[in-house]
């Protein structure tokens, strides 16, 4: 079980190192970006990283869905946050994004245990 | 072969009973409605499945396009009207669509058998 | 009231004689599949246009909505085949379509008077 | 200036009634659905109206967007919060949401005046 | 005629000022990378324009549509270029994208005169 | 590891002739189409695959993505171009697109051993 939650996690960084050291500086400033508008500020981390998982559930991306699942395992989002987050992500985004749901629910399952 | 329509539709199963028994009442709401739209009325329930089909081609969901294909060729929807349906959203969505025909293909040769 | 519907029209009709005139040979290609695809077949040409309107709608395209009602119109769709074709794309394509619904609505009415 | 903003309300107030009207029961049913999905639980209202917001740009719908502003802007938002999740949506999105982001920020100086 | 031009022109970097002014670092950021995606490097800025183009047509976005028709006309890209390039976009992105042949066309004819 | 590259090759040609023996005319014309867009013309070969995979980049489609590393690996494409028109494709469709950056490191990598 928990090898899909670590095999995700070696891919991600071994494909995301290949890629800053070959993809040139543009992409090098975007990740850069990327890290810091999750960083606390105005909003906790927390919310945020609900944000980014809302944002990728509508989007329908479930990398993305893996990795911010992931962030809000490690900053302590609770079952009920989680739901009412994807709540809005699924009647915002339609039924098309049930399959993901079903992804993150499955995954949650995987990181709590 | 078989195996991978069973295999779907019990991850599918299996994944909708956690998110009803965990999800909180909204999700459980939008399961509610996301039968009833595809119930006979005006329209046949053949015809909604293929605009359900449609739908899912478009968007690109690829377990959406095997839910309607199972639903279709439970309502007796030939090949002929299959491959219309598809080409509508071959031409509204474009090439990117292709993968998604393949599968679709794919599977509804598996559903047949 | 009825200006929007004409203004609609006539852009439309204006500007696809221009991109036929000097947009190439493929361009004209795809133009013409794209009539082909909604002709009578297996499928009947209501169905077909409910389907390109049910595409339109989850894609979110106000000028192809419009366009598609347009048919619908014309072939006779009813109140409650239209609502239940759109309650289908609500579904799946979630609360990102209710300003498009909103948008069907109006030119509907428009489309009837 | 603040005649946008009326404008915005009057036309989606005056369709959601027609569409509520007219559209039949799961229409109904959805939009009450859409409605709960925001209101206080786990996470504030605050901050689920900022997951709409993030939902609504990356999907770069404008009255999505407007609407969200609107809420946001009852449920007292500053602007360090708003351009937070604004951020995250454009890093999630990339530069197709800009001008959605233009349109954000041009209907916020309007709300707050 | 032109106006729409200027005005579209005009209306774009005075939000653009707005957002730079407020927005916070991070926004700021992502502009700055935005511009540098398209210099001169490997590809000619001609090439990478008509990328940007292309990527702005399958996503249908005509304020970016806009954008990088004026950056084509400015860098000398010829008729045939274009259409060929929207070619491939309207293949890919399907006739959901011909509304924005439609306004690339209309705003092409318009940047030319 | 070439594995990968040629079992993808050949379901996808597999998958491909099914749908252009059962899938009717119109498919097969767009078919068709699709392999005209990409002929040498104005633009150049590479240029139009580099456009195709920008296009299948910022949709995120691997599929896509896949098929046109193919072609650009075919055309002699340069780590430097590919790079740069994927930094087109991060800007514009921004980081929901990465885990397809990713996939495509892969793939190109593979591709050229």
């Amino acid at each position: 079980m928990e090898n899909v939650v670590s095999e995700k996690r070696t891919y991600r960084e071994k494909m995301n190192e290949l890629i800053l050291e070959k993809g040139g500086k543009n992409i090098k400033r975007f990740f850069a970006l990327d890290s810091r508008v999750y960083e606390a500020g105005a909003l906790t981390v927390k919310n945020k990283e609900l944000m980014g998982l809302v944002a990728s559930t509508v989007l329908r991306c479930n990398d993305c869905i893996f990795y911010h699942l992931d962030q809000c395992h490690k900053n302590d989002v609770t079952d009920d946050e989680l739901f009412e987050a994807l709540s809005i992500a699924l009647i915002v985004g339609g039924s098309i994004t049930i399959p993901h749901l079903r992804f993150a629910m499955d995954m949650w399952e995987k990181l709590k245990t």
